[in-house]
């Protein structure tokens, strides 16, 4: 049972300048989805498009595809067209591999790069993969190692011994966004390289990676780029470092000929060679009917959306105080990327049960309930009735009931 | 036009055993498709598949199903029934990344687990992307070496100093089969690790990881595996290694607890620590039609059929050396895989000429025409058509016409 929506809630959906957009995606009946922000929605045009891909390219066209539909340059093609979507050049963003895979080649292409500096610097809490392959990678490379430090304490911590400052943009647990400029023309002062992790301010914030003077990127093509589970990740290298950087993983097609079978490594001189093996051109092309439908939309307006719906939900879920629970993303806007978490020591029952009535947001260990909102689909109304739904299951602890309490494998 | 069959070919198919797992495939019209080596054809089950997987599973589904329809296990589920086609043991196999990314881990995890020996041996010629990954690999650890000698030195080439004798089981190229057993046993008496490169052989010959007592090995699964373009490949690691061995990439998927969030890396204590990053899913799903369908074929009838159509192959393309035409696939089905490699200097052409009459082979510079016989969708009848064909392509030199020289992105 949801709350009944009050006019004037109403009338926010209305007066939404890019309301229509939700009709592009399917979701499933009697569901709130604010887990956009982990994997996005289903657009309708990609099943049938994969179907065309299958069937088509792939059943009739075979392997003459890689030339007929050009899969050969899909990497490049969606890459372009998610540069556009964060302030990036033509010839910046490739799609490959997963976020953790472009991670690993984006640090080791640095540290290589400037082998007297020794530290990885990031901050505590990022989110765990960021910090696992800096671990491995510091593993792997004599004397360096990762520091990861509070938050308060990054702009201090970037010194002259720093090989690069590795940060997620908006971080995953509590939604803060890091002022991205600011930081980089500090770790540019101190000589230092910038990684910056887009995965969970792609498509849902603005990005302007050119005007940041940003060094390199990576990001996430599932969440608020509705590529589709385990969709391919991307990665950026801003244009004046590509002739300097290597990846580490010389694969052919990040080789400057990959169909001349040479002998001898010659990387590409362009960004394909951060590609290393053959590209996954289902991923990619389900990637990109995401892509294609963010690239629709007007984002100053999207974005625009995305605060308000944050803001509101801030705003809705205030009674939600007098049961314990505590907000921990930032009420500023221009702090905050676009999910609200809110905290609570049993808010792993808690999001179980909103899950139960068909409100799926999520936890994250010890005590996060995140909620994301994710602009291209979701309404006011839908979010008001979310807000609705978690005050009453606190005051009615519905989340007392014991099957809410069962761990289950992925949360 | 093609020529008529006799009699007699159809009576080879007819006799066939495995002939009904073609109507389990779609196939274009009008083609003979000999080039499933390079990447195979469409299973009909793969459509509805994978739009079962985007509309229910995703659309419906959304995160829930990373529980609800264990997208979580996938890689493992996958990898223990590819582990099954190659002589592997439950908890051996995974799916993740490319061949590549695969490749790269598992000679990083053997450099730096055996830091006294600094050689890297492979195959002069092997395929290009294994080389450059081993080129990178030597680039990135102190002294370590890649030694790339002929077939015929291998065995002299592994000496105490060999960390790893990398391989690719059958040749991209030549269709020459390597002697599993006999190599590792010599690398083991040298106290070197191996790493077979199955992405030519598996599904198409006879493997067997565990007689052979194989340490590693990686493989393709859009091939003989019949994945899709681009499919996630795999990765095996012999139980008795797991402990010993770290993958480079410490990416979250390899963590002991993913879900636990922790800040610290502990890589799990099976297979799962060579998984980096979220699992690509639909290529996955994809893959996995792929592989339950060839493990639904006897197998020893399978690899038999596989022989046949190769010395088939030979035998009617024997009128073809008046033209010029050189065999350079073994004549024993002991020392080669399921393709043919014939050389001829204007080998570009005469593939292109015979694709333009629906006969999908490919080229290999500089001067290598390959054909594959895929022997779960091809017919003795098409083996025979494509040798007319090709004979026809000779004696009128048809790859005369200038737009069979006119070279494709991909060849």
């Amino acid at each position: 049972m949801r709350a009944e929506i009050p006019a004037w809630v109403g009338e926010l959906d209305e007066k939404d300048p890019v309301k229509d957009f939700r009709a592009r995606f399917t979701l499933p009946p009697n569901v709130i989805y604010l887990d956009g922000n982990s994997l996005g929605a289903m657009p309708k045009a990609t099943a049938p498009r994969l179907d065309e891909v299958i069937r088509r390219e792939w059943g009739d066209g075979l392997i003459r595809s890689w030339n007929d539909h050009d899969w050969v340059s899909a990497s490049r093609r969606v890459g372009d067209k998610i540069a556009a979507l964060i302030g990036a050049r033509e010839g910046e963003v490739v799609v490959a591999d997963s976020t953790s895979v472009n991670l690993f080649k984006l640090l080791m292409a640095v540290v290589t790069a400037r082998p007297g500096r020794k530290i990885i610097l990031s901050e505590a809490g990022n989110f765990p993969t960021d910090l696992y392959v800096a671990q491995g990678v510091a593993a792997l490379v004599p004397d360096l190692s990762l520091h990861a430090v509070a938050e308060k304490d990054l702009l201090e911590a970037i010194t002259e011994d720093v090989a690069v400052l590795l940060l997620t943009h908006v971080h995953y647990k509590t939604g803060h966004k890091h002022d991205m400029a600011r930081l980089t023309r500090r770790a540019h002062e101190r000589g230092a390289l910038t990684i910056w992790d887009l995965s969970h301010s792609v498509g849902a914030v603005e990005i302007d990676l050119g005007a940041a003077d940003a060094d390199l990127a990576i990001g996430c093509g599932y969440k608020y780029l509705n590529g589709g589970p385990g969709a391919p990740a991307f990665l950026y290298v801003a244009g004046r470092l590509q002739k300097e950087l290597h990846s580490p993983i010389a694969g052919w097609f990040g080789h400057a000929e990959p169909f001349a079978f040479a002998g001898e490594y010659q990387p590409a001189p362009d960004i394909n060679r951060f590609l290393s093996g053959t590209p996954p051109v289902l991923g990619l092309m389900a990637l990109e009917v995401g892509v294609d439908l963010l690239a629709e939309a007007p984002r100053n307006l999207l974005f625009q959306k995305s605060r308000e719906l944050c803001a509101r939900f801030m705003e809705w879920t205030e009674p939600c105080r007098e049961f314990g629970v505590e907000l921990v993303t930032s009420r500023d806007s221009a702090t905050r990327g676009s999910h609200v978490s809110l905290r609570h020591s049993d808010g792993y029952a808690i999001v179980q049960a909103l899950i139960a009535d068909g409100i799926i947001g999520d936890f994250r260990a010890p005590d996060i309930m995140r909620f994301g909102f994710a602009p291209l689909y979701l309404s006011f109304a839908e979010v008001w009735q979310a807000a609705e739904a978690l005050r009453d299951v606190l005051a009615t602890r519905k989340w007392d009931d014991p099957r809410f309490h069962k761990r289950a494998r992925v949360t």
